[in-house]
Parts: structure tokens; sequence; C-alpha cells
């Protein structure tokens, strides 16, 4: 039944987002030994493809939650992506902020409309200024990545790719919240075939490699120091039972390998990515001895970066 | 005749180029007032358009003269695309490079396969250093802009731009040594349609303009400091007559407009494009009153840049 939302969810959000590109290299390939197919989510509405599943959740609330708006926290592309998507919808956005995220996300989701309320960098410090604005707005509190509905969105960036290149051996997830990969692991199923989906983690904040470790919601101990900003926070009950149930594995990368795989995608690709994005290229190449000649997708989560402050 | 010309190359190098695809941006039609339609050559094999040339004109060289090689002297784009085009072609290239070239491009058309004699930076140092490899190896010298076969070639370019939206009001193309827009010039003509061609060019290496100006070919003084590298070269007596009979004008920009161009297609659109590319939305949005509404081609014509050494 989730499969069949995946579907019935593209359906709905179509009019709202992009259908985002899928891109190749043949210098990647040559240098990797796989065959890549990069599904390009830093080209989406508000560089992420957090629209996606902002977009459809917004869809799913009744009427008279809509009016009184929605409210989340969130380091960054899901703040620009609610905003932007509640706007497109007519919908008021509130948003908790780190004061460590991206001056640049923080300027982008108050140009999209939303209400910013900065906030310290903890996930307890977001938890509590997300608190506060529901209880003064009285709004819906959207979870970034624990939610179905959003989930089901994210996952149509997966379902996307494989109706676009068709069969794939595996699919590379960043991970942070877990949204994604819960949504692409999804459509996988839906998509039938044998693609193996694996998560892509820093080894700087590996909760979720060590959450499939253990069986059960690891976390960080305190804020993770990877420049993969997108990608310090933890799965939720939500996602992770998706997750556990379905995924291949979840592969570490140093931030060394994270620098090197985004530096590739900049000279040889010509894309503006973020670090979060280069994650996934990054496991792929760390496993790339499974993989050899494969059909392999990648998907470049979001492009929202400072292009003056590249860690390379 | 020539018109024709651009057609028939067009299928003839279509095997050993991509069909770079065409880009449109909502926030820099919002931000500009103007429908822009970007041709993306920075996603070019060898990173920009100049291997449509390059292709073109070792196709048309007979079988004896390929066997002796080609040599060329180019700033960068050129050679990395000539580097590539005869490898796919199994011919020899020589190329002499100016020493101020970006090591990067100098690097790139070394791993094409290209024999680099490096040179001083100015036109005569190159052309001199060519004739040496001529003399020493009996190789045929390909200008990379002022020969009509490389025009043929880059205005493929062009003609898929028509081809893929249709038709336009202006296209805006850097001018560097003018082959691109003598191509571009001729499949606007090809496409009939009333689409104007304009020429972007830095201030500070106006000599395009001058030549517009004038009605003859003029030059700059010393080698321009423009951080477009690629157009510090002059017009040819090739390209020159088709730039005077039918350019609409060509728009000169500060390097401060290029800097502002380059940072929008890097934080808007994604995409890594080179400072020459940039020159062509910057002489747009310094014409954009002309075209408020209008349809308007960009030709981003290179990629080829180290991404962390932007000038902004």
């Amino acid at each position: 039944m989730e499969l069949i939302e995946v579907l019935e969810c593209h359906r709905r959000i179509e009019p709202f987002v992009h259908r985002s590109p899928v891109m190749q290299s043949r210098q990647l390939n040559a240098l990797s030994g796989l065959d890549l197919f990069f599904k390009c989510e830093n080209f989406q509405k508000a560089g992420s493809f957090k629209i996606r599943g902002a977009t459809n959740a917004l869809l799913s609330l009744p009427e008279e939650k809509r009016k009184r708006g929605v409210a989340t926290h969130s380091s960054g592309n899901f703040a620009q992506a609610l905003a932007l998507a509640a706007r497109n919808l007519g919908v008021s956005a509130y948003i908790a902020m780190p004061e460590n995220a991206p001056f640049a996300k923080r300027e982008a989701a108050k140009n999209y409309g939303g209400v910013i309320q900065l906030c310290g960098p903890g996930i307890k410090d977001r938890e509590k200024a997300a608190q506060v604005i529901l209880e003064r707005t009285g709004a819906e509190l959207l979870h970034p990545s624990n939610n179905i509905r959003v989930i089901h969105g994210q996952g149509t960036a997966g379902l996307e790719l494989f109706q676009d290149v068709g069969e794939l051996d595996a699919v590379y997830v960043p991970v942070g919240g877990g949204g994604l990969i819960a949504g692409v692991l999804l459509a996988a199923r839906l998509a039938g075939g044998k693609c193996r989906v694996i998560g892509a983690e820093p080894e700087m904040a590996d909760d979720a490699y060590r959450s499939l470790q253990t069986g059960e919601i690891q976390y960080n101990e305190k804020p993770p120091e990877t420049i993969a900003d997108g990608l310090k926070t933890h799965l939720g009950d939500v996602n992770f039972p998706i997750i556990k149930r379905w995924a291949a594995g979840i592969t570490t990368v140093s931030e060394n390998e994270i620098i090197q795989a985004m530096r590739l995608i900049y000279e040889r690709m010509k894309l503006v990515v973020e670090p979060s994005a280069a994650v996934a290229l990054a496991a792929a190449v760390r496993d790339r001895e499974k993989w050899t000649g494969k059909r392999v997708g990648i998907i470049l989560s979001g492009g929202n970066v400072n292009p003056s402050k590249l860690p390379f």
C-alpha cells in the first residue's frame, strides 16, 4: 500500500516540482569502472529534493489545518523547500533554523516567504524552538524526514530515476534524517527488479550505520563536525522500520572522500552540488569493486552551497 | 551555401559530440525580466563547444593530411578539444599553448593525448610556436576560430538551440576569436526567422566591438587582463565578413558584470561555467530593457575552470 502511495504522490506533486534530469559522465564512468546515473536534484526547485516531500505533506493536510500554517525545524534544505511549497499553496510556514545553518540557506528560506526563528544547533534546541512556534501559532508540525507523507514525496526522486533509466543494480542515497532513503526504498520496491538501495553516510555522522548494525535507532553524541551539513540528523520511528527492512546496507565515507567526490562532480560534470550530495558518489566509489561494470544510480540530493567557500 | 554546410556538418559530427541540453531558470527569468534559454556547452565533451569545430575540421581533411597530424595554438579550450577530437579519429595533435593558460587546461589537453609546446602569452608568440611545430612535423595548421570548417562546427551549437527551443528573439554569444558567433550567425540564417545574434565581449578585450565600429579588424594592444581568458583573441579574415554582415551588434560588459553573472549561474542554476560563458549572460542582462519578456538564448560556451579559484 505504501508502494502505490509513492506513485499517487508523484501525480499529486508533479505540477509543483521539476522532473530533474538524469546525467551521465563518461569521465566518471572511466574513473570508477561503474556505469553511473546521476539524478540531479541539485536542479530541483529550492535547490534540493526536499520540495517533493514538503509539497506532498502540505497537499495531504486538511484545509482547516493548512489555514493555520505549518512549522518545522531544519538545518536548511527542508526549510527552503517548505517555505517555497507553502508559498506555492498559499500556506504560512514557520521555521526553526539552527544558528549555524549556512547563511545562504537562511536567506533563501526567508526569501521564499518563510518566517524564520533561529535556535541552538542541537536536535533538542530545534525541537524546543519548533514547540514554541506551535504553541504560539497553532501551526501543524511537519517533520523534515520522519513523516510518511514526506517519505512518499522524497521517494518520487527515486521513482523518476527508475522510470527514466530502467533497471539499476544499485542506488546510493545520502542518509541524514532518513526520509530520502526510505522513500527511494519504497520506489525501488514499486519498480520491482533487483536494485539494491544503499545509504551513504559520513563516518563523522554514522548514526544510521550504527542503527542498522544494532537494530535500534542510534544518535550522534554531539552535533557532528562533517562538512555534509545536511546529514547530521538521526533516523526516526517512521522511516527506520522501512530502512531496516529493505536497505542493502550503509556505506560510510571519510571527509576526504567526500571532498574528492565533490571535486570530481564540479570538475568533470560541471555541476554545483552540496557536500551531502557528494557523499553518495563517495560511497559508490568506496564500494566500486562490488559493482564493476554495473548500472549504479546516485542521488545528487541538492546544490545549496556557497560556491565561494568550497572545501577544495 | 555556407548555411546548408552547417546542417551537413551537424550530421557529420553528431557521432562525436554531445547534444548538450538547453536549460531554463525561473529565478534568472524573474531577476532579468527575460525568458532565457541556456545552451549548456559546459557539458560538452572536453568542456566546451570547441570540440564541434575541431571535429569538423579534422573530418574535412584528406586522409593523407590526417596522417601527418594537426597543429594549433590555443589558450586552452581549443587545445583540449582538438586533442580529444584528434584522439577520437586516430590523428596526432600538436598544440602551442601560452604559459599563462590555466594549468588545468594544459593538463587536460595532455591527458587527451595532445603534444603540448608551451610558448609566450602574446598572439605573435603563439603563431611563431605553431610555425615551428609545422616545420618539424609537417602537420596541418588548424586555426581555432578563423577557419570555415571550424566555424561550421561551432555553428551547430546554435543550430541545436534553434531546433530545440524554436524561434528566439535574440541570442547572446561570447566573442573571442569569432568562430562561435560566426557559426551561430550562419545557423540563425539557416533557421530563418527574426532572431538577432549579438556578440558579448569584456570591455577589457573589446576588439570585436571596435572592429564592428570601424569596419576593420581591430586588435587588443597587449594581452588583455580580463578574467574571461577565452576571449582575449581577435577576429580573423574568414569570420569577420560574416560577423560584419549579420551580427546585430556587440555588447561589452565590465569585469564586475562578468563576475556577478557567473555567480548567478553558480548559485541559481547550479552550473559550473568559465568566466567567458558568463560574459554572454552579463551582456543580455546589460541589454535587458531591449528584450523585456522576450525569448533570449545564451550560449554557455564552456565550463573549464578551477572551481577552487572562483572570482567571487
